[in-house]
């Protein structure tokens, strides 16, 4: 058998029919040199009609039901896509994630992949008809249907490829690839051809929302390589390398940021074995993605705690940190959501003292202050006031020179 | 266990998040007096939306793709219809046909079940949680989707009361129950309090469009009680009696009349045993149901053989009669769309002859010609002139005092 590559097409990609039609002429000319396998999204603002829907019944709907709702959107996306193949005499199948045996965790609406039927997909693929698969879904153990949270179809798509010893996993968007930063942020930001795997997870998981965080962590665990590719203009897209030769030379080579975030802040804890764990424990328990942590250095056995988690768990969060007040014994519970992230990325950075202390400087000079600094060995996070995000990613922009 | 019924819900009763509501409140009020599991259609329009979709690849869409897409639509109102339940303070739970395990052929979109997991519905009913499941879905053995046809929702709701041992199942319309005829042809067509289970057949099958022919069919075999009413006004509805003593004494208890037919007459086909298997066998493997099928007595070994299916079918079965020409050695084909179907109906009928001579004196005093005349027991069918439908409900009705 000729070799495999995953495509994965998101929601504005499948967003009208006639978008689907363009969809299906991609994968007929990719299918002249390659093996493919599909998967899709809901077409852009079917998930949000389906929500739409589900409000009418309260603001928090079962999250069994609310999956098995929304998971609809891309069943219908697949089967539309299925039926465009067609059209132009290629032989597809649709496959939601129950026919493929796509097993996730039971946590509904943020569900984790445990296995997929590969053999499945192989016979399809082997019977030279191409699978569309929906993105998204999952199905438990039991046969319940869950989803992986917004933009999993991406983690589907990347887990798929791992599992089916895929050469190469292609995520269609709407962008043209990877930039440097946020092109709306920054006019003159520049489209990478390729970026390292390590940049790109840090990249991720701070915002830069082209590709979905799980997705590439997956790539990353699994070796995938992963191109960025519009489907809306041609072009070569940005390869998410797996050996980082490629940025060898660059220092810097993107700026992350976001907003939506709340910082939470547990005031004069007590620096014992075992703290970060009761307090992280209960809010990984409950599938909450924490993004920065920081502790700093303790005075008199205590410590100030800090952790930042996307603004739609600020809730779940505050009411885990006051059931934990009598365990943990924090002083002070403090919570800010007028902040925003601002990362440095490079994998060229790890040998190179003088990024910090050159950011630091330009962001300064320029008045943004910084509240919290956290860096680990390609990636300096530095956290901000929320108003202040525009300025202080073409600041660095500037100072980076990323441009050029 | 308290004794189940078996709730149904069409898609004109959940056409609506506000409609949706008023059937969780009728759920609501009947779990009060019964264990509950209701069987519900896709919100009125959304399988039409789905339709119009799939129409942008083609006039005919692949059937196993087509079935997957429209199937969502059962998706989304279950899981909407226990998100209802939910907010009204009601344990419920959506099912798809896979998570029951509704088995069916693999016909698609015409799909006959075979069979359903009685034990995991009453699993879930016996853990005091109504079971909310999609009606017309089906699911083969290789794990494919399918759909039973249009109004196939009624058939799974019998289906499932049979398979579960049901005291009755309701299916919820937006009609009060079953009139004499069509409402909209004699404004004082009356409302039936009861009808035998094999009038209702007899109806079912000849268009009077309240429940799906086949529904009434599993009623009649599996002997479970079928209810009609309306999800829009209180009322008692219709009980469809599994004994026909409700109608002894009515001669005819309503008429039955069917458009968008086509007749087929081969005509001159040697009278030999094993013919009309061999016109109808091909027929009957497309899965293509017939209506009337009338055979007249033979001359010279000839005879012409005349049957009617529903216009939809009508190049299909074109196809397969040109095809058998050889073989069958009919003379001339004869197709006929500007047809329709009258029907008599009733219990107290069988042993009267004046009924069929009553009728076609009135009809012919009206310049109603009869193409074609075909009794059974309890019911008189006529071909007619399409366009003479209306006049010839109306002529019968006055005839037979059905507005008594």
């Amino acid at each position: 058998m000729s070799e495999i590559v995953v495509q994965k097409f998101g929601g504005t990609s499948v967003g009208t029919v006639d978008r689907i039609d363009s969809v299906a002429e991609i994968i007929k000319n990719a299918s002249k040199s390659n093996k493919i396998v599909v998967v899709v999204s809901a077409m852009g603002g079917e998930t949000n009609r389906l929500v739409d829907l589900a409000k009418a019944f309260g603001d928090d709907p079962d999250k069994r039901e609310f999956d098995a709702l929304v998971s609809t959107g891309e069943t219908v996306s697949s089967a539309l896509l299925a039926m465009a193949l067609h059209s132009k005499g290629v032989k597809a199948k649709s496959f939601s994630a129950s026919q493929i045996s796509m097993r996730t965790t039971s946590s509904y609406s943020k569900a984790k992949i445990l296995d997929v039927d590969a053999k499945k997909i192989l016979d399809v693929v082997e019977n030279d008809t191409i699978p569309i698969i929906t993105g998204f879904q999952g199905v438990t153990e039991g046969g319940d249907v869950t989803t992986l949270g917004r933009g999993g179809s991406d983690t589907t798509a990347v887990a798929i490829a791992a599992q089916i010893e895929a050469i190469r996993c292609d995520i269609y968007t709407d962008v043209d690839g990877i930039f440097t930063t946020d092109p709306s942020v920054v006019p003159n930001a520049k489209k990478l051809d390729s970026i390292t795997m390590e940049e790109m997870l840090e990249l991720a998981g701070q915002g830069a929302k082209v590709v979905q965080t799980r997705a590439v962590e997956f790539a990353n665990k699994y070796k995938v390589p992963v191109k960025v590719l519009s489907s809306f203009n041609d072009g070569n897209g940005t390869l998410i390398s797996l050996k980082d030769e490629s940025m060898e030379n660059a220092l810097v080579s993107g700026i992350a940021f976001q907003k939506d975030l709340v910082k939470f802040t547990l005031h004069s804890v007590g620096d014992t074995p075992g703290t970060a764990f009761k307090i992280l424990g209960p809010i990984s328990d409950a599938e909450i993605e924490v993004d920065v942590i920081v502790q700093n250095v303790s005075i008199d056995d205590k410590t100030d705690f800090t952790f930042t988690v996307s603004n739609e768990d600020k809730e779940a969060v505050e009411k885990i940190l006051i059931d934990l007040k009598t365990e943990v014994n924090y002083k002070e519970l403090i919570i800010n959501s007028d902040i925003a992230e601002v990362s440095l990325v490079g994998a060229g950075m790890r040998s190179q003292a003088g990024v910090a202390s050159k950011a630091f400087k330009a962001l300064s000079e320029n008045d943004v202050n910084i509240q919290i600094i956290c860096t680990s060995e390609i990636k300096i996070t530095m956290v901000i006031d929320e108003a202040l995000v525009d300025k202080a990613v073409n600041v660095l922009h500037d100072e980076f020179e990323l441009e050029k």
